[in-house]
């Protein structure tokens, strides 16, 4: 039996839950959890809003510990290993996309929290692939968060193709932003934060932004007209988009990371006139996590958090709902 | 003076007009011309649609020809060379989009028919960028269209980054998309045709489709599932977008170079999933030019057109509105 935390239902608060983990199969890792973080994503999940929750919930899907267990067929990752486990914890493998190294694209990814228990727990299980070994610099208690909100904004910089001679932009200064405009920053390139916070200019300057833009202040948006080369949106409320993509230089791109409920109304012309593109992304492969993990110790990046005791986790995820996290939440899962 | 043709007001017939050209700039040529294409953004000016139209207009934008006369700085385009000249004429050569061979983008671009006279007549002035050599083995009768819808689909295969590993939808079978599928069947695509005429299979196959699809069939659509990389829409009538994106494999894009005027709904969700995007794009730089004509030549790419003397221009023009072009129409200018 496996100590964990988990909803019973909608809307439940999470109660202590004795979990019986599947047999070990023989590309598992089994991970002793240390940390965990909270993610929005867990929220959506704990509220059963995307219909795929399973109950009882154990949550989870920012996980750092070490390997206890191995399954004959672990190509990484010896026992006594620290890993990170994020929102994927297995996919196909085989399939075009897991063979061209987009394993965060396979159709048959397994979500951590998906039909199956999370990093609310003593242990966690995941395939060798999406168990990453922290390298030296990236410190536990705080590095959970790099493996799902982290890995969200750093994959758009490599799949998107930004150069550090590329002018970003970053909207939203929350659980991702914050780490956006630090990885923008130290990817080299000039980094423009929008914020509907703008009296934070401070703060938000201390992660690497150059300019702070009120996100809702037409006029500055305006006067940003043809400048920016990529603009990453972190948030899942609507703007002006086309003020956003007037932002843009010629051959710019609007990234969306943070799920927006309302479609996106965008005139084709906008687009046509000066070869500009909208794009999204979930994640990152397993590669590009260890990329960014490389990256993150070496620029010294790591997530703003807040730590709690698993034994506090209803508190921890009160003070996430009330939108007061700054930035991101951890659990002390083990001692 | 130069005899033309000419429209003295918004949806007047043309008519022989004496045109006075300005003096020949020192980077400009000058073309004697012989043949020039119409293209839907002729009909369009003719039409002020944009508000941009300075009456008399003189339309044509694919204009093919011989250079009769330099300018001092002119660095290409020897006396006599036959050349080119499309929707633009000429562009700043100094900013940032110029100095990065992406002229097509620069903001102070002259369109050829804004402000200006185009290629309804017997000469037409250009600066030497924007006059581009036709090589050996194009067909000058022919390769008018080239220069505005040939490269409106062209130059997504090379911005677009696609590669002749991939599969490529191909959305309308008229002036422009009877040119796109010849181009990506000749860049070593999978090519997928969606049409509104799906009983005109044999033709489209003939321009390199490998699939014939109706657009409007959503069974047809659905069962395409994860399956294009790129798909290019000429159309100007808005569609099922979502149907087009889901029938992209991850990573996918969906490019507009068919100004659809309702705006695109898009669902961030649905970029977002799997990695893809939308974009745009207007024609392409004048090394794009000359690469598709040196393409072109070598597939033996060719538009395929109706001839009409320019001494029938209206007939030709009302052919065109009618949606009766298969699949292009030149006017013979000279002789």
């Amino acid at each position: 039996m496996t100590r964990a935390y988990a909803a019973s239902g909608p809307g439940a608060a999470l109660a202590p839950f004795d979990l019986e983990l599947p047999p070990l199969g023989p590309d598992d890792v089994e991970v002793a959890v240390e940390h965990c973080g909270i993610c929005h994503s867990d929220l959506s999940m704990l509220d059963n809003a995307w219909g795929t929750t399973r109950y009882p919930l154990v949550p989870g899907h920012e996980v750092i510990g070490t390997v206890v267990a191995r399954g004959g067929n672990v190509r990484t990752s010896a026992l006594g290993q620290r890993v990170g486990v994020g929102w994927y914890s297995r996919s196909c493998m085989a399939c075009r996309d897991c063979l061209s190294g987009q394993h965060h694209l396979c159709a048959d990814a397994e979500g951590t929290i998906v039909g199956r228990a999370g990093g609310f727990a003593e242990r966690v299980r995941a395939h060798w692939a999406w168990a990453t070994p922290l390298p030296a610099g990236i410190d536990a208690t705080t590095a959970g968060p790099l493996f799902c909100g982290g890995i969200t904004v750093f994959n758009p910089l490599v799949t998107g193709g930004v150069r550090p001679t590329d002018r970003v932009g970053v909207i939203g200064v929350g659980g991702l932003g914050h780490l956006a405009l630090q990885f923008a920053a130290a990817w080299g390139c000039e980094v423009v934060a929008f914020t509907s916070t703008p009296e934070k200019a401070a703060e938000i300057r201390g992660f690497g932004a150059h300019q702070v833009v009120d996100s809702h202040d037409d006029a500055a948006l305006q006067k940003l007209g043809r400048s920016l080369d990529f603009i990453l949106s972190t948030v899942n409320v609507p703007l002006a988009w086309d003020r956003y993509l007037a932002a843009l230089r010629p051959n710019g791109r609007l990234h969306f990371v943070g799920a927006v409920l309302e479609p996106l109304q965008v005139p084709a012309f906008a687009l046509i006139s000066s070869q500009k593109a909208i794009s999204g992304s979930p994640l990152g492969a397993p590669a590009t996590v260890g990329d960014m993990l490389e990256f993150a110790a070496r620029h010294k990046i790591a997530p703003q958090v807040e730590r709690f005791p698993l034994t506090r986790v209803n508190e921890a995820i009160a003070h996430l709902r009330a939108g007061r996290a700054r930035y991101r939440v951890v659990l002390d899962v083990a001692g």
